[in-house]
């Protein structure tokens, strides 16, 4: 029963009285079961390091909206990470996973997801709740950019019913297409770690979901003229940008999906340097640009120009060189310069620049697999990204509608000009300092 | 002398040079400490997650206290993971862990604990430096447990001496009984990772605390209102809960103790997604309560519902189904709706809620064991709740009483007015924000 | 082409296309390979705690400068982190590692560095890639110590562009004279994980930096006072000690540079603990300290405290015994109490305390070394230090300078009192709370 000192309980005793895990190897052939463990860590590290990508995201959605709405936004936040982990749970894994078709399905089946009890023999290469862990954080990721773009206008409760629709089946029965080896699989897309299947999914959803919305009120004039609505705590969106960089090492790290030998540890490591060197990409170029353009660097600029980049590199971070991943990373940087402005000549307000961010560089990423991955064809990428796009979109708007036109989407006017923190979460985010 | 180049030092060379460790494996039989490597991994990724779990309370704290506490607040918290280490090693280790009479043991000795130094042979399953840090990082959670209830009036030398001897003695001495191999685990006490052995008894010394200072001036008026007196940083607030919830993948997931073969590596993983899941269950049922009760989610109950929910989930997190690590998780959540008012009812302040979080839910995790651990009973589990609840109370009554009547506990009213930046730090948290 | 489902594809197939990385391990001898994947994932594992530091650094300066100056202080932490990542691989690498004549070398050569392509075999102990990755971060890390310093005054691009020489040229360089086999590892010189090569090295190119640049406006008058610029905000300072705290795990841990048997894991582990009582050491040394001499307790000495007992631990965190460990922190703690007040008396303007953290308590902790670690001597060790500092003043002093006669250094004087946000970055970090 002891935490430490007892380590000779045998094993299944030790597995019935859960409290006393004991260290129990068989000493015959103990080394046998290094790669399965080596995979499993894999996916646990990996996992962690995506699930904290919710801090991230919180803190950077946090730093970018109104004070006013700053409670709101982290409630949020925490409330469809929660979410997200219960439905992909519900239904979302075994629809994203289970009984897909080789090669032509695209859907899974409809049930609570299971993996053997403790104590059960675990077959295969992984622990496979390690990889339930896994897939759930990123199902995750996919809720925590729409609520960015969506900020400082929309209710609580449609926006969270959304996000148990978006990740208990939007996500992962297109998911299913592709990585529950459907028929975009078949066809021979390519996504390594999710610039389309996570990234623009989110983003096509985020989208969606401010043209159906509205700007918030004030943002653009009736003359053409925008008005910012500046973030009110730039170190927190910057911490947030921290955050996710370091997240991204094991979002695309652990896209890998095994680490247990010579050859995929150094794959790892290669996605490792690939990863940030386009984020360094992002930043940099995002930076001269703002200088060449403005003479000013917008900081939120350069986070989000980091943050393009990461998203560019993920749909190939294995095969680029070092040159390749800064370019492919630089360009996003470019992309979120360009088209933030252009959203709001659209009038699409996008509180946080999540669409360039996650959508727009997420398409340039999947483009940009066959520059460095021969296996890919820019025809099939085509596809594949219209078919999320085209799927998400009017899912979404269906679904949109349906919040709008029934319970409602969005606060009324009186309550966007008081903020979300005082009408529906009754706490104030920075009480003493307004 | 190269810290990469040359690899083909003699290892005991390497080691006395210690600015030049050499990658040099014995080439024959390379692999045999692999589980030995993998549980000193366990212990040390688990242990730096738990370290960082003092950041978590500590940005948490500074959240939900006044801006003119805050600096104390932060003060307080990195000052009492760094007494807690040192404690730890002077004397709290071995009183927890060396020495233990077997299934009836309730100390250890008292000495500060050493391991096998560079160079020395480390035998057995795992690294016993890497478990020293693993369960220090324990230690000092328990003390930061405390820190949160009686801010913003307690006087920083006091409370410094208090967490000097909750982790150096008292924690050790209740912490032997059960990881000690002590008498609780001989009654087969069951609690896996701590939600009595950490979690309660740091719940308990703060409400003995809080009880013996008092409630801050002005919470309470004499015709029985109760002065909400908000915090001044819910974004900060928002990150200490997700690093808290991130920590925790450390705590839980190390405390399986083993990671080096197929069975462990899946419990491990099992581990993850039970903590994951309660923590789930703990913030969406608390936000429906909120919502039926005051027509408001307040998001400082959400957050306070995600840590009651990995409490709760503490003392078996491996043995549950997901959906019954959902429903632990969201009775954590019911717990803290309903408590919080409860303690502001009874006139007991509890600046950031750790009593119904760690104590209330610690309590529940406890008994909630045998529902799905078949080798725990109730009769046990209620035994060791009442244990160290009995002896931390008299332990913290007696030492808070001796600060109280000796060097003093509380701050003047004039330092309250002010705030402890001013008058103990010497440093305003936001000097320009007031 | 699935993410889990298939796992069958033959390994190179699996590389070629890249989106469906296998779970191939070998059948036969599955675990030949553990040393080189745990020592990969030291790498990887210390690497991206290592790069969290960036974070750490961003909001430690992000809370010491005054509110008019953060949005462009997380500016150029967030670019910096990016050059660096950049250059080291322009140049970096190779300047430090390649090519150096061992034991009397003083350079290498000057290319960007390349890793075994995906799919191409890695011989030896560890992924190049993932050695790569881990010195690149030491290498980002040595810029982020030199932009608190040189804060609220100098201008972004020709700070830039000392970064981008500092990481690509001249940390490489001293950097390969130890690190890199060259002369002064071939004199026997000792510095585990950087005390000298790291740290000192961002020391002296800071204070270089602050007395060419000068003081900020107003804060030494004629008479001699030294007007107190206080910090903006608290709490996101010790949010980034804490961060730099858990990094620093991986910053000497990951020194070990090997974790693939019983003998380093158990070092690893050893570092760990080591790493830890020091800071703990520097936080209550710093402590007691204040206490004694100002009756009152300033977080920020507490929050150097830590940072100074981790650099001092840094040239030799195996060796020492716990106590040595706590001491060797501490003595860092009285240094930056008591060199804190003794530059403003030079008016020399550190703004985050940088100098006396990472300068001071670098050079103490490289005199250390000789006291637990019999395989060095004071001589070299003074010989070490005092080469990598006149390289580095003289090579640091030639860059200010033309960077001051050229482009110029300094904001005007209209700039300063506005604050870099406003005239640099058009972006400020509080909009709302001024």
């Amino acid at each position: 029963m002891s935490r430490i000192t007892k380590t000779l309980i045998p094993l299944t005793a030790a597995l019935l009285a859960a409290s006393a895990p004991a260290l129990a190897q068989e000493p015959a052939a103990p080394t046998s079961d290094a790669p399965f463990v080596f995979n499993t860590l894999l996916f646990l590290m990996g996992g962690f390091l995506v699930m904290f990508m919710a801090a991230g995201f919180a803190m950077l959605e946090a730093g970018l909206v109104r004070s006013k709405n700053v409670s709101m936004q982290c409630l949020k936040n925490i409330a469809l990470y929660s979410i997200a982990g219960i439905m992909f749970w519900v239904c979302g894994y075994s629809l994203m996973y289970t009984g897909v078709t080789a090669d032509t399905g695209w859907i899974g089946t409809l049930e609570p997801y299971s993996w053997p009890a403790a104590g059960e023999a675990n077959e295969g290469d992984y622990s496979v709740a390690s990889d339930w862990f896994f897939q759930m954080v990123f199902c995750a990721t996919t809720a925590s950019i729409v609520s960015g773009t969506v900020a400082e206008r929309i209710k609580l409760w449609p926006f969270l019913i959304f996000v148990a629709i978006l990740t208990g089946v939007m996500y992962p029965i297109s998911g299913s297409w592709q990585w529950g080896a459907g028929w975009l699989s078949g066809m021979g897309f390519s996504d390594f770690a999710g610039s389309t299947i996570v990234h623009s999914v989110g983003g096509w959803a985020a989208l969606t979901g401010a043209i159906i919305l509205g700007a918030r009120a004030g943002k653009y004039s009736e003359d053409g003229r925008v008005l910012p609505l500046p973030g009110s705590n730039i170190p927190l969106a910057t911490l947030g940008t921290f955050i996710l960089w370091l997240g991204w090492f094991g979002f695309n790290g652990g896209s890998q999906l095994a680490f247990g030998d010579n050859a995929n540890a150094s794959d790892v490591s290669r996605i490792f340097i690939n990863t940030n060197l386009a984020a360094c990409g992002g930043v940099v170029v995002s930076m001269l640009l703002m200088q060449l353009m403005y003479k000013k660097v917008d900081v939120t600029m350069a986070l989000n120009g980091a943050l393009a980049g990461l998203v560019s590199i993920t749909a190939e971070p294995l095969m680029p060189s070092p040159l390749a991943a800064i370019l492919i990373g630089g360009v996003g940087g470019v992309i979120v310069v360009l088209t933030v402005p252009l959203l709001d000549k659209l009038k699409i307000d996008d509180v946080v620049g999540a669409i360039p961010v996650h959508l727009f560089a997420g398409v340039w990423g999947t483009l940009a697999v066959p520059l460095t991955n021969s296996g890919a064809s820019f025809g099939t990428q085509i596809v594949g990204i219209l078919a999320y796009g085209a799927f998400t979109i009017v899912c979404s708007a269906i679904l949109w509608s349906i919040l709008k036109f029934t319970i409602g989407l969005r606060i009324s006017e009186e309550e966007e000009t008081l903020g979300l923190d005082k009408t529906e979460v009754g706490v104030e985010a920075y009480p003493e300092f307004r």
